[in-house]
């Protein structure tokens, strides 16, 4: 037994609910511990659980628990122990009842901002690295990695910061400037790469099997099992702050579509758990025009999807190649609800609507997601009459290139009533 | 009795603990009300409580409130009434011990980060405009208005879109480009005044004195008095994460000088109220060198604080004329603390400091306090065995240009293991 599988079984029997890595594809089993595919059919692994260790979690335990995603500890991986958890403050986002762009956009039910950009870095992927890097300490590496599209660079670095574990970011080289500075000045290693997302992840899967990098854990890569994981936590939160009840509706941004997934396995085990009442909800998932792969497939009835080069303003999004692409158009397409794209121009008005009707400033996959959200209620695909819950992942100030040519002073004065009267503001 | 005063007694009476308006300087006693000078000597008012109303909150009335600065409503002068809040989530934010920066600054005790740029607009900010805008609601006032170097007019849009008021803030034209984008976002009205901070304040004191004002609150003109209690709150929320006990000593930067000797405020309050067991403390104000008025009254051991024009990076506490800056001075003396101020390299690297030791990336303001933190303790003002808890009061993406010279990726490499070698990577 090498040092990292007893680290693996010291952390995580008996007091963790996760039982096995399962292929999201053939359903083959393995023990848990930093592997990703399957060695069976090159599938995809998830975290399996036992459902009865789930079903054990009370809504007092929980709600006892930190203001924090670890709250959630009894239906997660790892970091049952406190002492093993890495806690940043991550998660317990604001859920916002967004009356006002409700009654915008012809909604008669009530409608729910999750706003993610309360998290310590202001994405959606601080919850992600809370747990990855909490398993990558569990399993004994000893640096912590990931090819990122920015949010998760950001992410990284700044966790690792904290506990003072090195850190080796890799991004594409053209990112907004705002998410290299914001990665960079945590003190970490970051590295440009010339190409796309696309390409950084392949780089990053193939640095994993190199030697240099046997003590390294690249969350997205061979930590990916218990990374993901994290994105449940946006569910069982939206359930909590509901009352402990599910929407009857969500929209989801979709990168790799992993979140969106994720979203609606929190809400299967929330049912399966007894800790919400039985409820039929319906998924839906946004993409900006430039990447659509999965809403391409989705809108031609395909199984598969086919990889595209990404373009456009909401780079957070542009993963051509999506890995849970397949999982995510199932998770759409089992519930009865539906996927949409939206151009740049709409995904801006999508970021001002928000933000006039809200007071949220989302970065532009808020804004994809905020108009598709509008696009889906317009067509009839979203029912304006049922309960809504939209995901804004991001924070506004680090994509301000996309609104900034329509978002400057109504007026610049001289300092005198005089000015104020001359702009015709008295 | 005018509409305002009929809403003004509705609102107040019985259950809030506030009781006056009271000259800071010469102690003269109003009614509550939209006023913020003395009629007497022209002294900044504040708000004064029923010190018996204060002694009946509860440690246990606290812990059963919402998770945001609203769970102090029976220490704040409105909100008791949960209907009339203007709740954004604001406040309760984290309180990180911060053992890394404390080893590289050789303290032996422990230091604390209160990391406000966690709040929805990532400043502190927020908490003085929830407090604001909800005193303006209950005062009759139908638009809000402020004098801001950013951050605050920020958060004055962005609380304005959420509850669907009105809103026009006045700031300098040189601001930030992040500051303006962000504020512009929300939809209302922004004035971009051509002058200092000081000129822009001046302006609206003139502005709320025009008919076309009458039904405009400023925050921090005509309702300063209620707005300035929200800074309390991080003085209570210190206290409650620290599990009901005052730390030793803390650090605060200083525009106006309000917020330091608000947090002071909230401890003696605590104490009196017996929230806390009874403790000494000391203050410690960070200015940055570019405008550092009341440091320097600090230095020469003066009691009147004399303007200046303001310079250098850290432009959120460039006000050259600080209306409380000798309360300030009155706070960190009768405390035994001290003052200090840094300059612009000194304010680069403390925000690289608390990058890259606790994962907080702050804005300039944060540097300054950092770097404070950092020249008090080498120079022994601060003592290093007494647990400080320094004040992070904004966000680094707000001022990405400050350190954005020095925050650049490690290496830039082709996508491929030989781009890797190359770098020296592998």
């Amino acid at each position: 037994m090498t040092a990292t599988a007893q680290r693996a079984d010291r952390s995580f029997a008996p007091t963790s609910p996760a039982s096995a890595l399962v292929c999201r594809s053939c359903g083959a089993q393995y023990p848990l511990g930093p592997q990703h595919a399957c060695f069976e059919c090159f599938g995809p692994l998830e975290i399996g659980y036992d459902p009865s260790a789930l079903a054990r979690v009370t809504r007092a335990d929980i709600e006892s628990g930190p203001h924090s995603i670890w709250r959630y500890a009894g239906l997660l991986p790892v970091g049952q122990d406190v002492a093993t958890r890495v806690d940043t403050g991550t998660g317990m986002t604001p859920l916002i009842r967004a009356d006002r762009l409700a009654d915008e956009l012809g909604f008669t039910a009530p409608v729910w901002v999750k706003d993610d950009s309360a998290n310590p870095t202001h994405s959606f992927k601080d919850r992600v690295v809370s747990v990855a890097i909490t398993a990558a300490r569990e399993l004994g590496f000893t640096r912590i990695a990931c090819a990122s599209t920015g949010n998760l660079a950001n992410s990284v670095a700044a966790h690792a910061s904290r506990i003072g574990m090195p850190s080796i970011v890799f991004v594409p080289s053209d990112l907004e400037a705002a998410k290299i500075v914001q990665t960079a000045v945590y003190g970490g290693t970051l590295v440009g790469v010339e190409g796309s997302y696309d390409d950084v992840n392949r780089l990053c899967a193939q640095l994993s099997e190199e030697d240099e990098f046997e003590h390294t854990g690249f969350v997205n890569v061979n930590i990916r099992p218990y990374y993901a994981e994290g994105s449940k936590t946006l569910g069982y939160e939206v359930a909590e702050q509901l009352g402990w009840r599910l929407p009857g509706q969500y929209v989801a941004p979709m990168a790799s579509g992993s979140m969106l997934t994720k979203i609606n396995k929190a809400f299967k085990e929330l049912v399966a758990a007894e800790l919400v009442p039985s409820a039929q909800w319906k998924v839906f998932g946004a993409q900006s025009a430039g990447c659509s792969p999965i809403a391409t497939a989705f809108a031609a009835g395909a199984a598969e999807v086919v990889p595209v080069k990404p373009t456009g303003i909401a780079k957070s999004l542009n993963i051509g190649n999506p890995a849970d692409g397949p999982y995510a158009l199932d998770a759409v397409r089992g519930s009865g609800g539906a996927m949409a794209s939206v151009g740049d121009e709409e995904i801006r008005e999508g970021i001002r609507l928000l933000a006039r009707t809200t007071g949220v400033f989302a970065e532009t996959a808020g804004g994809v997601t905020v108009a598709v959200l509008k696009k889906l209620a317009e067509s009839g695909e979203l029912d304006t009459s049922v309960e809504t819950v939209v995901f804004n992942t991001g924070e506004g100030l680090k994509t301000l290139d996309a609104v900034s040519a329509g978002a400057q002073p109504t007026a610049v004065i001289a300092p005198t009533l005089k000015g104020m009267r001359e702009a015709g503001l008295l």
